[in-house]
């Protein structure tokens, strides 16, 4: 390549400049900085859990040009087909010169795996902001009211406009015609424009979630969905849970909440210009945005400190819904558009679950049913004759994919099924990539296949082959240091003996939860009409695998629903049908929250909890 | 002076430090500004009306050091006396090196001139913000409430919080006493604090006239008033009236209504912070405002184009009560509070006229009594029987002193009023300096003394001298440029015919309006009980010359009261009373607005009025 005459070039000593393929977006990256860390932060969803040092293999980028030679992680963690194809750890490469590289597109995936969105086909009910074109009566000399009056009297009463609206008022009226659309929510005006300008009006759904952001647009005039868009939480690279969050903002102070803040918004900004763009709309045509996640996460959303949710009495600084401005928040919508939080129960039974409640309609009706969101925490809510009773147990992040020796998220490259037949195993790996790791799902199957074929016993522990066992070549290693090949060649994945502990640990709380909720409410298990499961967990879990392993209880499997996203559901319809609100706020005001960290019980059914279920 | 161990030092090629006595303050000024400019943009309050040409001579300023060779302009304005003190025009000199240069303060003039400020001792009513001491309970692990949950049920109902207060919450619950201060509007929480910290209630009146901003800090709790600081309105730079502030905007564009803004809010701001000095509080915690202007100021305060006011049919963009938060208008006191602005009726019959028809209760009882508002516009307003009807005249900005040819506004240096004996001319200048112009009540007072002594006959033409009149050799000229000799020296100021001229035309605007008024009510002069004049120039002009010039009509002088800045004293009382917003809103509404431009019979009335009476 001639210098200078390139697609890419260097800006100087301090910064090169990157084209990222195959969005074609160039960026420009601090020289000396990790591709890894260049890319996180500029928002690109570059997976990674180790903390960028060469262990967890994710972070995998190709170089199109000027492939550098590959560094020992690099030849651990990549097959040799694509080491010679240019693919590397972002961890492992700093940034020297300009470049192309490649990166994974998780988009497409996200919305299919992670996100799970169902699009709503609703009747379009009152969003609380409306859209009207009025005729505005002319000022004459003997009648010189002003544009605020006549405003006033053609939208039919009173009007609330901040000084930025006012500003628009004088350009609106200027034409002759004196017809202007307006934007208002109640007697608040949010928007004017001349009538040639006249919005679309549009708000947006956001789900919050730890790993992952997920922003919906919506046309709020005929409630038709004009298009889903997602991402990883930006946040990852300060911890994968809100715990190591937390405690990043702790150790940081006022300024780590800042940044914290900084990145979910940077995050989500992204976001709303990808599906104002795709919607071909401008993105201050948004008025609205109803916001879920869990209380962490609507925490940092706000740059509120989190600091009282990790640690005992576990008191968040506010469960209330929250109303202000998206200029308020930073949101990259409307200045004036309207922000609103659902409410929640406490430090961890969130909005998320609130969301869900609703969206299921588990507060309606006397049967006794269960809604299990599973993720780093598990949140159980058990409706029974009117009663919502919640708890949250601390699952660990195994559900995740974290905390397991090849764990990852749902993310291209997982493994997300896993069958054991006669002679082979077959594994349905996302993106239908060569498998770089295991995500919850798949440590979901892989559990369940492994103890339905036999090679993990009641009690967790591998069985040790004898050598004319079909499989048996799969199994290597003793003990504690026992682990079962999933996928063959350069790299293979296995499931460590260690993994199939954490799963136990984490579905043992899970089922301890459950239990405690049960008899809280004097009810057994076989009293349970339905069990629905939502989060991004459930949407490709099998009933039977959830079963198999006892994550849940012996129920049967026609009354398990996977329910997906309920929580962007809920979302959705808050955003789409402002009463919704109204019946969240009373559904969080009816929730009983039971506190299970001083429950000496609990840690007794816990320990009886670890064990699979006898084979079926 | 050795180079580097002055007071003063130059920052590199393209600045210089100017320290400025008396306040001691340190500027950096680029290099090449008129001195003129670089003080102005530093918002020190230099007058000047010709706009920085060398003809006003009035842009005093002395070197302390380093003093320039005067300019054929310094030579013809400033006495020999005051050349060789090293005074010189800001206008004729350049900033060129680092220099220590006099200023002459205006501050102590203008709290007793041009502000007129009478302390109010008033009973503390409920100025709408209220400063709480509270007990909030503990948070236990058996009831994980929210911070904000807990603080409603201590202040007994709903509570509201933005973002920001929400982010102190945490904070201020931080204590184990778990007592906080909390400032609270309404259901609205403004401000928390941990009690240690608790703050003083503060609030502020604001006054932002065309010429002069005023602006008065009150204790809310006590309604105790603790200080007033007052300052030319740094807007001036830009035109000396409305009409040429909107012309500036019009010129300029959205950057011009910005540039407006800017300039009045650094201006209030300085006088915020001296204020809180001064009381010894921090400027955060003020929070309330309450601002009076005319509808201009008001929109420009707002950042609102104020485009539609100077053009028929006069239309501003509003004219209600505008509320809004102090980080939306940028006002340095604390970013929550609350800033409101009185209504206004019209686009010339402003929030000051408002506030002036109820600090002096014009609206109350049956006896017809006028209400007059005198500067560059006259605002008029007629009480008669419960209605209010009111006017705006363009006088002219004759009563500010400009149009005049030794005209000036009411600061040091100006004659503010002129005794015409048999023998002498004396004349009162405010600060006892060399008078340096003339101000509108020394306008008014010299044509009243030249018309009482004779040298001014009933059409307003000099009376050409006989050689052995006293005091003949002070009329210089003949015809139109005939002129009287107020003040000798190598400075002389003089009366001349011309601007006796612009005295007759704007005090005929004025006696037009309130003919037209009384027309409309049906009212003869006889039947008024009463004439209040308030504004700026009302606090030293004298009722005797009222009735002199003609200026007001004939109703004999216990009629005629001197009301002063009641647009301030309207901001005081609604800052201390919310109730208070609520009567200038049905007054407001009251009053009905009479047009006058298109007012054939105002052409008529007006001619009428421009001789004097005759003399009495």
């Amino acid at each position: 390549m001639i210098p200078g005459q390139g697609s890419s070039r260097s800006d100087g000593e301090g910064e090169h400049e990157l084209r990222i393929l195959p969005a074609g977006t160039t960026v420009h990256a601090r020289s000396g900085d990790t591709y890894l860390r260049a890319l996180q932060d500029r928002s690109f969803p570059i997976p990674s859990t180790c903390g960028g040092i060469g262990k967890c293999g994710q972070c995998r980028i190709r170089f199109v040009e000027g492939v550098p030679d590959p560094t020992p992680a690099d030849v651990r963690h990549l097959p040799p087909r694509e080491l010679e194809g240019g693919w590397r750890l972002a961890c492992e490469h700093l940034v020297e010169s300009p470049a192309t590289i490649e990166i994974i597109p998780e988009q497409g995936e996200l919305d299919q795996k992670a996100v799970h969105d169902t699009p709503l086909s609703m009747d379009s009910g009152d969003p609380g902001v409306r859209l009207r074109t009025v005729q505005v009566r002319s000022a004459s000399r003997e009648e010189q009211l002003a544009h605020s009056t006549r405003l006033g009297e053609a939208l039919g009463g009173e009007v609330r406009m901040d000084p930025e609206v006012l500003r628009r008022l004088a350009r609106a009226l200027s034409s002759a015609s004196q017809v202007v659309s307006v934007v208002s929510a109640g007697e608040r005006v949010l928007d004017l424009r001349e009538t040639s300008e006249s919005p679309r009006l549009c708000g947006i759904a956001v789900d919050v979630g730890t790993t992952t952001l997920a922003v919906f647009l919506f046309d709020l005039t005929t409630g038709g969905q004009l298009g889903t868009a997602a991402s990883r939480n930006p946040q990852r690279k300060y911890g994968a849970d809100v715990i190591s969050r937390i405690a990043y903002a702790r150790q940081n102070g006022p300024d780590g909440v800042s940044e914290l803040q900084a990145a979910v918004i940077s995050g989500l900004n992204a976001l709303i210009m990808q599906l104002a763009e795709g919607a071909s709309i401008p993105a201050d045509s948004i008025y609205k945005a109803t916001v879920v996640g869990n209380p962490t996460m609507l925490h940092l959303l706000l740059a509120v400190d989190p600091a009282g949710i990790d640690v005992s009495p576990y008191v968040p600084v506010f469960t209330h819904a929250v109303e202000c401005t998206a200029e308020a928040v930073g949101l990259a919508i409307n200045s004036q558009a309207i922000v609103e939080t659902l409410p929640a129960v406490s430090a961890y039974v969130g909005a998320d679950i609130v969301a869900g409640i609703f969206s299921t309609r588990l507060g309606e009706g006397n049967a006794p049913r269960l809604f299990l969101d599973v993720g780093t925490n598990g949140e159980i809510v058990l409706a029974v004759e009117g009663r919502l009773i919640a708890c949250s147990t601390a699952a660990g992040p195994a559900f995740e994919g974290a905390s397991i020796v090849h764990g990852m998220n749902a993310l291209p490259g997982a493994i997300e099924s896993v069958r054991i037949g006669q002679n082979d195993v077959r594994c349905s790996v996302i993106g239908d990539l060569a498998a770089s790791g295991i995500c919850g799902t798949g440590l979901l199957s892989a559990v369940a296949e492994l103890r339905r074929a036999g090679w993990i016993d009641a009690s967790g522990r591998f069985v040790p082959p004898t050598s004319d066992r079909p499989l048996a070549d799969r199994v290597e290693g003793r003990g504690k240091e026992a682990r079962f090949r999933l996928t063959d060649g350069d790299s293979p994945i296995h499931l460590h003996q260690a993994d199939v502990r954490e799963f136990q640990l984490a579905k043992a709380a899970l089922r301890a939860g459950i239990e405690r909720l049960l008899v809280r409410a004097g009810l057994s298990t076989g009293e349970l009409d339905g069990v629905l499961l939502g989060g991004a967990f459930s949407s490709s879990a099998k009933e039977e695998d959830l079963l198999q392993t006892g994550l849940l209880p012996a129920v049967g499997v026609r009354k398990i629903r996977l329910v997906g996203n309920v929580a962007g559901q809920g979302a959705k319809q808050v955003l789409l049908e402002r009463r919704s609100m109204d019946v969240c706020r009373s559904l969080a005001d009816r929730v009983e929250y039971v506190e299970l960290s001083g429950d000496r019980a609990f840690s007794e059914v816990y320990v009886e909890n670890i064990p699979f279920p006898e084979s079926r």
